[in-house]
């Protein structure tokens, strides 16, 4: 992408008590960074937001004006709990009606007799909505303008995602590339923040680690040029083995 | 706390693009999750946002206004890339100064020797601030008015929150049970709608897994009493062998 057209971005919208009461740690929030820096579409921010109607409205309807792209994910079950679609439609202030290809795309998937009415809740999606094939378990996500309605459960996510990630439109792949050190951040910090100011189109991210009974730093940098990154690379192993550590694996 | 004085709310603000990028999966959430429902305080919202000033600026002066307390989470590390502390001396419009108990703290902490310039940027606390004491690795956490500064690494954030969890006001402690059965959700949506309808004081999730190739669900009850919670999960296990189902333990 030029620099007239920068790169898109993306927000996460986490929908769940569960998340935030401590039951489940979420796992879908990294599997969709990783694939939107592939992509090159820059996820810069996630909200985790309670099963309540108000809250879904208001963060979706924010969210949907701040970012290019926008993913919920959770409460699209049969349940009384699960609650986005119903939301997502009051957010865009349309009706949610029985969509008959979700109700064929069900019915092929289920064995004979298990299409019971609660299951078919989940065929109810807002009007104007686009269908997001579930190829794990039948019931589909949707899509309505920017906005791409997921489930929790990450298998089903992943499996959605493949399957739609051409509706994005991303920029050039993010690069990320690794390296760890035997120094702590104490001793890094001044001349890492020298390397930084030289290397300003790429973003060094210094992460102390604890393992095995020893203080490391992993230095990650990230940047959409590989040369860069090569380079960067470069100056990093010399500074550190001018400074008296040593190189390691990322850990 | 009675119905005139709600629960009194929180909301972590995770600050790191490691978290973002998918290197780093978060794991304070779930921890504060819990101590807030074990104190009576409702975490209500989460968000996972850049080591970006301007992001951590505008997120801190939205959510301080909107939520009875604030914990920020990550970037308080002596490195370029650790902003928080003067994006939340921005957010309150004060200096940041050289906080002389810190340093204290940090002298008091390190071997001699050890506390170089890089190190002492970690005592760089915004005017005003009261210091959150760090009993794991020195460099304090700080507080402004409703706002609670914490690092990212989880064993100092738990050091740390023990220290100063008597700041916090607290309602009811919120107390939650789980049972589960190897019915599907599809099969148990109807009843169990009707069971949350009579049980309108008391939120119950319904979580379904996959596990060891079985399929089944977690019904997670969420009240602050105990007695409203004993009734309801008689019921549950009495709607669950009516429907031909088995209670299990807690998956």
């Amino acid at each position: 992408m030029s620099k007239n057209n920068p790169m898109p971005t993306a927000c996460v919208i986490i929908i769940g008590d569960e998340i935030l009461s401590g039951r489940t740690s979420d796992a879908n929030l990294s599997y969709l960074g990783k694939r939107m820096d592939e992509i090159g579409i820059r996820l810069i921010e996630a909200r985790v937001i309670p099963d309540d109607e108000q809250t879904i409205v208001q963060t979706l309807n924010q969210c949907r004006h701040l970012f290019t792209y926008v993913f919920t994910t959770g409460g699209i079950g049969p349940t009384h709990d699960d609650i986005t679609a119903a939301s997502v439609a009051k957010a865009f202030n349309v009706e949610i009606e029985r969509n008959l290809k979700a109700v064929k795309a069900m019915d092929d998937f289920y064995p004979e007799g298990k299409l019971n009415d609660a299951r078919l809740k989940m065929a109810d999606i807002p009007v104007g909505a686009t269908l997001i094939d579930n190829p794990v378990s039948g019931a589909p996500g949707f899509q309505i303008e920017n906005i791409f309605v997921l489930p929790g459960v990450p298998m089903i996510l992943q499996g959605m995602l493949d399957g739609m990630i051409d509706r994005l439109t991303g920029g050039e792949p993010m690069l990320t590339v690794s390296l760890a050190t035997d120094l702590t951040e104490g001793n890094l910090a001044k001349g890492l923040g020298q390397i930084q100011d030289n290397y300003s189109d790429i973003s060094i991210g210094s992460y102390p680690y604890f393992k095995d009974g020893k203080f490391g730093v992993n230095l990650v940098s990230r940047s959409t040029s590989s040369a860069r990154l090569e380079q960067l690379q470069k100056e990093l192993k010399y500074f550190i083995s001018k400074s008296g550590g040593n190189v390691l694996l990322n850990i």
